[in-house]
């Protein structure tokens, strides 16, 4: 709970964002009530409930989606921890080996709670340097025996990074040939496909498992998938019910997700190609620095030569005053002298022109720059 | 997958169901559709969405059901398979005392692949006859140390039976007495009013922790809550995130978990009375049995001297007819003379006389019994 003072600033701050009619990251925000309107309009009336993962809905959305990603089979979840879990501990007990190997960055590391450990006893092995890509050298680095490598395509929590194809096949090849399962966390893999320019179903290939999330990119309220051979999807249909993830229904997230697969996925070029114009206006402007340089997708980290509070009063000085938003906050970076966020492209930003879009940036340097700080 | 000839006629029945527009059983059916265009009318446009667990919405509802329950806090799960064995562990965890015992019929035992033990390592030790009321004799005759008694009220799979007041808290005194924590499975806890004439308040504060479902009685999407102390509710909320149930958004679940009691809960002494009543004149019926005799909620089983299969074609012609659906299918029962069906009764009952609702059972009974069987 938030004292009052920081109550009365946080709604202050919630009213300025919601009176925005402009974005420049990310979807334009949908509210629950335009969101289940939109999706009564897009259900057909005949269309019935899903009952426990079952129902012709959720069975060809799961085939769509198999389909796309080149593997045998899926099942829908309520969330990628619950998936990627899953894969984990079935990979696991196929091999006898409990051992993981992800980025010191995972998902399951950071964010989980180290479910891995506690739920299934699995044993997490961080490969590489947190603020790079994990490389072969890395992995050929590790002393024990590993029996799982997740790979995350693309990498979030270091600016949206991707391995070249040749890096990682080398690094699939590698694993392969130690007889490593391999799993994909594919949470944002739709952002991909514009790096690599191959299918998705080639990039899927290369893995054992792989977890997509509709939610992030795709702007689905939330849910995931797990795709594999029907061996694998049949056993994690009773890790998923073991879970408490086999619901009852799920329709609102699957037609969500269906309606965002529709929607974005052939606008993740255009995504793509506006990140990188952006990128390349904004990263003109002194003190604002880019992870990566050049963006590997429509995602990427970007510090500012600021301090993180004066930056943000700034951000909602400017959403106060032009309706639009820049973007929701900036925090400390590990370099004491640069502030940083994580941005991300989509639907919003293509109705800015990249102009106006480097002006806001430069106003918003200019309007945090008045205080000396350490 | 069925077979061709099944699938043609699953198709056949499931065209006749979907042209019945009244109903003895349950409440009405509500598409997608209809759910998601009653959800977009019951939102107001100002409603935010939960945010991984927060935000108003999330928080207001939770308070409003602790309170209607006497709790201090409370955690909206997307089901209760995760909020029970979330509950379980937390308890295992403070008593150190991993035995958890429970009705043979409990929805861990039966419907949960063993997940108690296959992701939480507890163990579960069955107290009392499937077919009856667990009684303070049985969980005396238990002769291991017993760190979690859980209660389900009602219990469901022997036709919503519930013990007494006095049964009732003589079994959690004693339970009490010997340091156990005490669980309520109240997924159908809303049922149980009618019974105990007590609020669901005074019922509740017999329970450490109490599991309520929305979507069975109540009518919604899917969705759960655990109940309890702010410690435990506090702890759980790390074991959601771990089980992959801390979902970024859920607020098309907790919508309909708000209208639906909103809609049912004043109505489930009508819902009661009018099972009540039902009972008394199908009992009357040649070939029908009851358990319990006399409901003790608005749920019971009915037990036809019949062939299910042949009652199972009876209750579609008879739906095919008169565009009134009776229940959705029987199943034989442990007796080989009898069929069974689970019924129970909420808003689509209450539009049709208790008479009719006979009539249709004594038609019933007639079509199916032409053919002699063992």
């Amino acid at each position: 709970m938030l004292p009052p003072f920081c109550m009365a600033k946080e709604r202050n701050r919630q009213e300025i964002i919601r009176q925005c009619t402009r974005f420049v990251g990310g979807h334009y925000p949908v509210s629950p009530q335009q969101m289940l309107a939109e999706l009564a309009a897009f259900t057909p009336p005949e269309t019935r409930s899903d009952h426990y993962g079952a129902g012709e809905l959720m069975a060809s959305f799961e085939a769509e989606v198999a389909q796309l990603l080149g593997k045998e089979t899926a099942v829908f979840m309520p969330s990628g921890t619950m998936a990627q879990q899953i894969a984990l501990r079935i990979h696991a007990n196929r091999s006898g080996n409990k051992t993981v190997a992800f980025h010191p960055t995972c998902h399951l590391e950071m964010h989980e709670q180290h479910a891995y450990r506690e739920l299934h006893q699995l044993s997490g092995v961080l490969v590489g340097n947190p603020d790079y890509l994990m490389t072969l050298d890395d992995l050929k680095a590790v002393k024990v025996p590993i029996g799982t490598l997740l790979i995350e395509l693309p990498q979030r929590e270091i600016g949206g990074m991707l391995p070249s194809w040749e890096e990682l096949t080398e690094l699939v090849d590698y694993a392969r040939g130690q007889g490593m399962a391999v799993h994909l966390d594919g949470a944002r893999l739709w952002e991909c496909q514009p790096f690599y320019k191959r299918p998705y179903a080639e990039i899927c290939t290369l893995f054992d498992s792989v977890y997509v999330s509709f939610y992030k990119t795709l702007n689905g309220i939330t849910g995931a998938m797990l795709l594999g051979e029907r061996s694998l999807i049949d056993e994690a249909k009773v890790w998923q019910r073991r879970h408490g993830g086999n619901l009852i229904r799920m329709y609102p997230f699957v037609l969500s997700a269906k309606m965002g697969l529709e929607q974005h996925l052939p606008n993740m070029q255009a995504y793509y190609d506006k990140t990188v114009e952006i990128a390349a206006a904004i990263s003109q402007i002194e003190g604002i620095e880019l992870k990566p340089t050049v963006p590997h997708c429509n995602r990427l980290f970007v510090y500012f030569r600021r301090d993180s509070q004066r930056l943000n009063d700034a951000v909602l000085d400017i959403a106060s005053e032009t309706k639009t938003l820049l973007f929701h906050g900036t925090w400390p970076s590990l370099i004491p002298a640069y502030a940083m966020t994580e941005l991300w492209f989509g639907n919003a930003a293509l109705d800015l022109s990249t102009e106006e879009i480097a002006d806001l940036f430069t106003e918003l340097m200019r309007r945090s720059a008045e205080l000396n700080f350490v």
